[in-house]
Order: structure tokens, then sequence, then C-alpha cells
């Protein structure tokens, strides 16, 4: 099975570490290949890095999408999932998702550890598209930039503890997901000190894109995913552009 | 890996069909096996049904917590699932909620087909217990017992298709849970006359259950999870009595 | 008027306390009969006490169907209580919906003092089931077993006294329900200490309990409260076996 | 026991109906008198007619506060509800929610039958002030003026009939809520007829009033139902006016 | 353009502070009147005020229907909002709801920061009823009364100075809405001292009311905000009176 | 006043309507601007197109920053709404978020009426982001691409005459949202067929961004919408570079 795991920022240190993580929990007959795309902001901290991720991550699916069984978002955040979904039948998993859906299935409640204050807003809007905001306990920001948290990992470790810790004493958490693909590494050495078990985002998103196509399942086209319309998209290279003869999901 | 699922209902036909589907879809070097308790119901189709299944269901994850490196219970509405959280540390993944996650990262919205109307409330509460309510188009019934999904097969493909081509027209449904362990082996079957991924949900709590394990996730035992307090169960046998020289998770 | 007030744990001491409450608030003309089933846990604090203590709950009311005209499941978390409804047509009332209830008719918001944390994701299932989370301001646990709110009534009042006062000070509760049903009779001397009504939660039901009887009111049996299904209930006795030619509600 | 029954509108034969069937729920020890403010619509229909009917409705309550053991206020819409809470300690009632209570102990989803359709959003508001919206099936409305329900008893009968069967059929209703005071006396008249339930919301009302009255409890005096602050009402009659040297609650 | 925006209560100082503020922010062509009604309470603190304040607003409405393009309700809490909106077809604006949308344009999250504490559940239902609940950082209270705002202009500032600065630091609001109609003129004194932007409700009711004017739209008679129905209003003048012969909207 | 309206897609007769919407509501004194980017889809209709338009329409804030008093996205969806706040502290307004808070001042509940059905889900994403949910009727879909809406002006009357028709009866709509930038014009025309007020979107964005500036307000800079974090956005123009040395707001 071969999984394109991509980091919409274009920091190559951190698609090095993804790569790794996803490797390490998946299994033997899976290669999980991680990319960054030629174009985007060298991390996600805004809604603006986010927006101007986004073409280059599409571009990253879509000039390969007959050579995976499905494709990774690796940032907390899932952005542009959604398109994502609509350029490829193949199975699509955002790594915010995933490790949502694990920590629902390890604890009643669970928080968030992320990175600096500006992106609470960001992260609760990635937990309410996915339709969990009930299960989840709180968001917890460290001061910690993207980049920190790839290049410095005592702080990242040290800050991450410390906010997580204050998600189990006061907001009731019972399991932490690590809310930054930086962070990939860093789970089973939190979980040395916390009571509780720690995701590790990249990981659980690798070994839910295995799955999904253990089921052989792909995503649905019947509407919302559809292929995208048929038209010219101005001043972007040929393969963003869909054409009317372009076979659509349902002819 | 070993991962052990329980039938919670007293047919042995379905957990059959259940063992079937579950080892389908995992890992060659994954086996599971599939049970049911000596005691409960023939089948799980009201609230009553659900109650008295329980307590065998709890049985056959105690007697067997160190054979498993994880639990499944396969029956639609997740009966006595955070129970089972509280008598073992491995992993516990309810067909319910796997089939959900799966589904969620498929379409926008998807509906559940299932059996007979009186368990539409019982469905609907795994929804809601799950935290995924926004996200499901309806629950559509059939008018099938749960002993007919397994024993007549063609009534209840056309049943399921039937509900199913409803939930895509009326209900905006892009994805179909099938909401019964009964109904294992029909996804393929109903997604060549449907436009849409119809989700097998032993098969989906088999993948995610491998999912946990390669993780090296347990579950939580810091708060709601945590091992049932020691005390006498009167009447029970041995085998359900904690006694307060258990050793506690968080001792 | 007869009513039967079922104390779902084992413990004598308890049930008495129970029936003493539930005829200490009625008419003179109706008469509370409080019982414990054979089995089933000494108390309930985790969702598997919840869980083994069902069975022996549903069969006091098979057992005594005829000879009531209400039944009351006393614990806080209203076990098993959509499965009692389908067992009888009599009114079910729990102590939990029920004190609910009767704080919503006297304060804008209210809170839940209860037993150990452990117990309060519990305790918030049963807030969720019944449909009022909006109003309710927060769940206050003490460090309070369930034999400890019977035994220790000094240690328990304490306890309840100071996270009311959070309760009413941090989160704005303007009434107090107390969450178990071995809190019987500390209701009136917190309210000396504290600003607030308190309400008695077997108190509440067994005054609902009666109201309904005096309606005339049976529980809806058209569709999720309808009989269980006729079926063979494994290893459980001749009682809990519901048979084909056993009249059903709407025939 | 003594309990008011205030019609909120000025029409006599309606508030006849009320104190009737009020008396026939509630014990021989109990009197339940019924009476309409002096000024107001002659029936509530709209949000207009609700905000006229108030203030005769307070003055109902103020005039009597002493003689009296509770208050219902008698319209479905519960009209002024907290400002009735904030005149008087003694417990009040809206048959609003005292027929939701009820109705959420009979049936797992309930509708209310009233009225002409522009009540349809004012009812809806009782239905979410009360915080139980989840489990209303639906709100469904004839074509009846309020004065019609208390003079065309057989069309009134008709109307109710067939939108219950709808709610019933189309909805998933298990019970049904008679959502206007003027429908008095015909519950059991349409529980002949049909399969579920059905609520007299004077009646629920009356045996809760009683309920509270039993349990002791009165309102809370400590945030948001405190004595109206002391200021002058302009225009209004001596009654209205709450001076410096009232004796508040909490002082 | 003529607007006439009511301050319910019958305080005329407030009510000069109203149509200055009004008048400052809209064009030089609209002509903002402020009144208050002859009947009323001089402040609002309580449901009770609120519903003695309601039919004075009305009649200010009714008897200037045709001189008016648009109408203001001037008390945070938007009293009677519905009702005002079946009296006339002219747009009605309530300051609340206009205050909560121009702060969702200039912020993630809000607070409202408001008088004395027992209005916390008031305000927070104009909050629920404007649909705005999720976007609500937190209601804030200070110890001021409604005339302190008007008459203690300093400690005004101070108090809600002191609540900001909580609601930003510890609930997250990123903007603030002034709770009263009071307050007026204290926006921009308080943007000197806050990092966030501050909203006179007041001002931002009056430049939506002016919007709607421009748009040429009038409020929807098809349903819920119809012409009262015709009926007798016993006790109330003539101009509270309307007859069958009325024409209604959608004759 | 100069506000710049951003048409996000590249189609100029769109953009050519849109201007001749936002000023036709406008006052005299008030001058809006209507644009397209250079890149971007010549429609928006699925979420590839949404974000392919994105950083087209942030250029052209980011170029014209000071030269404007307000910006309109022009695209109901409100794309990249967040992301456009971050890079100016001029007040922004989306086509979506206005018409919904002018149909939320209009009518009890409102529908929105829009292109074909694939942009359902998308649509509805912009009614949750706005918090508006609860008061959403429905979003019914025609059959009408973007363009088509531009250029057969007679089928898109037809078609949004039907749904809105749909709405009205069957969803209980008070007010229609014209749910596409290139419905501009038709608002009016519709009124005179429906018994409801029917929103222009364009028109709504255009006076709710004068009120913004009538009032003096800006965005908040403090958390969630600061200016975007200085880095490298590679294969971006310069334009699109934040550096170290850019004034932030809050230095």
């Amino acid at each position: 099975m071969r999984i394109k795991a991509i980091n919409p920022n274009t920091t190559q240190a951190m698609t090095e570490n993804i790569g790794r993580q996803a490797n390490r929990y998946t299994a033997d007959s899976t290669s999980v290949t991680a990319v960054s795309p030629a174009r985007g902001p060298v991390s996600i901290e805004s809604y603006y890095d986010d927006y101007l991720a986004v073409p280059g991550l599409l571009e990253e699916i879509m000039k390969d999408d007959d050579a995976y069984d499905a494709f990774i978002v690796a940032c907390w955040g899932d952005p542009g999932l959604e398109a994502c979904r609509e350029v490829t039948e193949k199975p699509v998993v955002g790594i915010a998702e995933a490790s949502m859906y694990v920590a629902n299935m390890l604890g009643a409640r669970w928080s968030v550890a992320t990175i600096l204050p500006r992106a609470k807003h960001f992260i609760e809007a990635a937990v309410i598209k996915t339709g969990l905001s009930d299960r989840c306990a709180s968001v917890r920001c460290t001061d910690l930039t993207v980049v920190e948290t790839e290049e410095a990992r005592d702080a990242t470790f040290e800050g991450l503890l410390a906010v997580s810790r204050l998600a189990i004493e006061e907001d009731g958490a019972e399991a932490i997901c690590l809310g930054c693909a930086g962070m990939g590494g860093l789970a089973e050495r939190l979980e040395e000190e916390l009571p509780v078990p720690v995701v590790d985002s990249v990981g659980a998103a690798a070994v839910l894109a295995e799955s999904l196509v253990q089921l052989g399942k792909t995503t649905s086209k019947v509407m919302t995913y559809r292929p995208p319309e048929p038209k010219e998209q101005k001043g972007y290279d040929e393969i963003y552009q869909f054409r009317a003869d372009t076979p659509a999901a349902d002819d």
C-alpha cells in the first residue's frame, strides 16, 4: 500500500519528521511518502497561512492521484480537506480528524495541546467541522511557533507537558491530542510524565488511512465531494484546469 | 495481533459471520476471534435486550483480558461500551462509533440503514453518544429483525437497498453505515447498486481496533474509565467481583 | 395508590432511607414500598455497576407489574430507565429526571451535587439523556462513595455543603439537585445553610410518580417503549423470557 | 392546599374549563381556583397578545400572594413565567413546561398539537425556553383560534386528531401535548382514537404544582428570580410599585 | 429618513442620551427621534420591568407607524421585539441584536459588559434569541444599576473597564458589546484603554435601521409577524384594539 | 466613503453587476468599486474553486489597504473571510453573513435560495460559521450554475421563484436570502411574486460595510485576526510576504 502524506507547509525538516512518524506506526507492507508543496508558507499559524497553503497541497494530490492509495493532510486544522476530497477518489485523511477519532476511543473527553494562542480559533474550527466539539474538553495553547515545535524539542516538550497538565486537572481531559504535525515523536515521551494517553496526530492519520484502504473504500462522489466543475482557473497552471471532457465520477 | 470480537447476542451464526467479516479486512498477521457470551438475548432489538446482553459481554472481556490486544463490541448501539472500557486497559472499539468515523471520512453527511423501527431511538442514542449527530443525515429503518438480517439475506439486501435510496435522495446521505452486525457481507453488494460508499460496521471496527494497537494506545484510566471500584456484586460469579486488593490502574 | 421504589443497589440501609423519603412527601393515601433486587452491586459508582444492576432492577418491575400503580428507579443516573419503560405500561420515573424537572421550576439554572469524581461523566450522561444540559450549571463532585453518603452523614453533609457553595458562587447555580439516592434527608438541613432550594431526588420522583398516576397516564407503547420482542434470553430465569404469545400492547 | 390557576386571557368560559380540569386531577384536599385578569386579550395567539396579557397576570399573583400555596400560568407559551417567579416565593408552574415534563416521562419523543399556524414560533419558543427541544418531535398547528378550541369542541377534536396522527406517523411522536389551555377535557377522548398518551396541559400543571408544595419547595431568590428592584412603575397601579422598604428575600 | 428610537423605560435623561448617540452615527439626512413611553418602569433590570415596559413601547410604535421609516427598541434584552414586529411593517431593530451583529463582524468571539448580576440570565436570553450564543464568549456583569450607568459616569466607566478586561483575558473576548442603552458615549473612551473594539449598542441599532431602510425592506408578514389577530384587549385604550375590519397584510 | 467590493471569481460581467447593486443601495457620498482578482476561477461552485479564489482575493485587499474604508467579499460562502480580516484593520464584510443578519431582522426564520445542489454543504458551512443555523429554515438549491445566474436571467428568476416557494410553504421560511452574488437585481422582481422579503446579498453587505465605517469600528487585532505572522510564503509574490519588521497591530 502506498500513502502520500502532504505537509502543507514548506519546511523540509518537518516533512521528514512526518514521514518518519507515519512509517513508524504503519505495517511493513505500507510505504508512506512525505512531501511538501513547492509553494506555500514555511509554517501554518493563521488563516492567511492556511489559505496560501491549499493550492500547493491540492497540486500534490492531483499530480499523483494514480500513484497512491490514500492521502494524508498533515496540518492540525485539516486545511482544504473538503477540496482535497473533490480532486481525488482516493481516501483523504486529515490529522486533526484522525487524532480526534482515536482520542474519542480512549477517553470520555480529551483536549488538544497546540501552538501559539492566535491559533486557538483555527483549531477549534477544526474540532467543530469534524463534529466533535461536545467531546473536546479544551484547546490549550502554548507559546510555541510551528517552527519551534520542530527545532526546539525540549522547550516544546516542556510547553506541551505544562498545558496538558492544566487540561487534565482543570478541564477534565482524559486524553491529549498533539495539535501540530511538528510535534511528532513527543507522544510517548509525554506519556511517561502524564497519566493519560497522548495521541500523535500524524501517526493516527497514517493508521486510519491504512484502515480505509484495507476496507476498500473511496470518497463519496455523489454530492459534496464531486470532482470540481469544469471551468477556467485563471492564472493557475495546467494541472489545476478541469475541463468539460474530464470524465466525472458519476458519468 | 490478537483481537476478540464479541457478538453481545447469543446467535452463533451471526457470530461466525462477524468473525469472517473482521478477518477479511484485517492484516494477515492479525487474528480476530469472534465469540458470543453464554448468557443473553438471541438478538438485540430493544433497550431490554441491550441491558440483558451487557453482563455476558463484560465477562467475555474480563476472562480474556490478558489474551488479546484489543476488543470489539459487535452490536450497532455500542451496548455497555463505557463499562467495557472500565474492565480492561486494552482498547475497546464499538462497531457503531467505528463505522461513523469511517463514514465521516468518506462523505459530508451519512445515514444509518438498520433494523426494525423500534430501534430508531436506540440507534440515534448511539449517534448522540459518539458525538456525531450533526453529521448524521438520518437513521432509516427497515422492517427486518436482527435474525432476519442473518437468515433472509435477499430480503435484507432489498430492504437495505430501498431505505438507502431514500436516505440518499431525501435526506442527502453521501455514505451509508450498515447499522447491525448481522449485515456483514452486504456492503459491497449494495455498493454495486448505490452511488455511495457503504460501510460494513464490523469491518470498520476491526481495522480501527488494529489501528489503536499499532499506535500502542491504551484506554485512559485517569477518570471515567478507571477500573470498577472494589465492592460486592451480589448474585454474580467470582469473575465479576472487584476486590480492594485488585491493583488499580493509577496506583 | 401503590408505588414501588426500586433501589437498584443491594444495600438495605439505603433502601430503607429511600422508602422513608418517598413516603414523607407523598399523600397519606399513597403507599411507597422500597425494595432492592436480590442481585447487583452494593452501590452504583461506575458504568460497570450500572450495567450489573439493571437485570435485577428489571426483575423487580416485571414480577410486580400488576401490584403497583407506578415505579421509581432510585439511582441518580436513571440506569436502565428506557428498558424499565419497555417491560411495563405503568409509569416509571427516574430520580435524576424528576429532580431536574423540579429544579427547572425553581431556578433559572441548577447544579447537581454528587458523589466521587469518576461519576461525573455518568451523571452528565443522565442530564444529557433527559435533555436539560443547557439548564444545568455544573455537576460538582465530592469525595464521597455511595456507601459513605448513607453511613457518614456528617461528612456527607459537609461535603455537599462545600460543593454546593462552589456551584452557587462560581457556576451560577440557583438550585441544587442532590445527585444520589443515599442523600435522602439532607435537603432541608442543607437549605438551612444555603441560599437556594435543595431538591431531594427521591422525594421529587415520588411526587412526580403520584402526579402521573393522578393524571391517569401510562407509558407510550407505540414505538421506543414497546414491550420487548419475544425471544430467548439465554441463561436468564423464566421471568425474563418474553414469548410470542405474550400479548403486545398494540395488538 | 390552595392553588390559583390564572388564565392570562379574559375569556371566562375558558377560565371555568381550566378550573374544572385542574380540580379533576388534584387531590380532594387541594382546591384550585381559576381566575382571569381584569385586563388583557380575550385570547393569546400572538406575541402582541402575550405581552398585553402579562401585566394582568402579574397582578393576579401579587394581590393574592399570601392566600395561595402555588400558582399556575394557564397559557401554553408560559407567558411572563420568569416575571411571575420574581413577584412571589410560592412555586409558579407553567402549563407548557409541565406538560412537556409529563410527556418526557411517557415517550421518547413527543409533539405539541396546537392552534393556528402563526403561533408555531411562539410555541417553539416555549419549548426552547424549557430546554427540551431535542425531545420535541414537532409542533403541529391546526386552523383553530383559541376561542374556537373552547366553543367548537367537535371541530377542535377533529383538528387535533388529524394533526396528532401526522405527528405520530410522520414525525415519530410517541406522546402528544395539547398546546392550549382551551383544549381541556379532550385528552381522554383523543386517547380513545390515538395509540399514544395525550397530555392535558392544565392537568399536568395542577399535579406538578401540588408536587412542589408537597416537597415544601419555594422559588430560588438568589439571583434571576429575586424580587423586582424597588423603583417607580409609571402609570401602573399601586400594587405594581415595589419600594425600597419592601423586604427583599435575601435580606 | 426618519427613525424613532424608543427607550422602553421612562427615564428622560437616558432617552436624551439615546437620541444623541443615534444621531451621532447616522447620516445627516437621517433624523432619529428618541422617546419614552408615558407608562412603564424607570429602568429595566428584571423580567418584571421588562414585561411592564412592553405595553408602553408598543403604543409608541402604533401611534406613529406612518410617521417613521423604522423603529429602534433601545434596551439590551430587546424586550417585546417580536410583538413590535407584529404591529408595524416598518423595520424594527433591537439594540441587543444590532450590537451582536456588529461585534460578529469585528471579532471571532465577543462578550457583553452589562449591569447588575441579576440581569445575566435576561441578557443571555437575548443572545440565545438572536441565535448567536456560540459566538458569545461571556456575559460579564458589573454592580451598576441602569440609573447609575446614566448618572455615575465615572463609576460606570471604571466598572465596564474592569469587567471588559476580565472578558478579554479570561474568556477570550475579541470585542465588547456595551449591554445597556444607558452606556451610550462610553465606547470610544473604553477603546482608549482596551485593545479591542467596543460597540455602542444604540449606535449599532441606528446604523442598522438606516441600512434596512436603504435596502427598502419591510418586516415579513407571512407568518410569525402577521398583524395581531382582531380581538378585544380588555382594559386597554383604543389604540391597542385590532378589529376585524383592520386590513391584514396578506389580504 | 470608499468601499472595495471584491468578486472572488474572475467573471467580469458579474463584477459589474456587483458594483451596480452595491452602489444602488449606499449613500450618494459612498463610492463602491467592484473588482475581480487577476487569478482564480471564473465561478465558485465547489470547495476547490473556493480555495483557488482566496489568494487573489487577499491580494486585492492587501494592495489597496490604504485606499479604502472597508472591503466586501462578494461570494455567498464568505470564502477566506477570516484571512481577509487578518490582512487589514479595515472592516471586512461577507455577503453571506450580511444577508443573514438582514434576514434575521425581517423574519423569524429564513431560507437561502442558491445555485446547484453540490453547493448545499458549502452554503450550510457559511451559515454555521456565522452562528445562525437555528434561524435558517433551509438551504434550497436550484439547478443553476453561477455563470447561468448572470447570463440566463429569466431561467434564474424562475428557478429562484420555484425554490423560494418551496422554502416558504414546506420549510416555514419568512424571508429569503439570495445565495449568490450573481443574483443581484432579482430581489425586487421576486418580491413581486412572493409574500416575503427577499434579500439581495451584495446590497446587504454594502449597507452593513457603510454602517461599520459610520460607527468608526475596525477589526479586532487582539487575537484571531492579528496580522499574519512574519514568514516566507514560498512561490508567492512580494505582496504576500509579511516580514518581521512589518509593524504589528499591537506593537
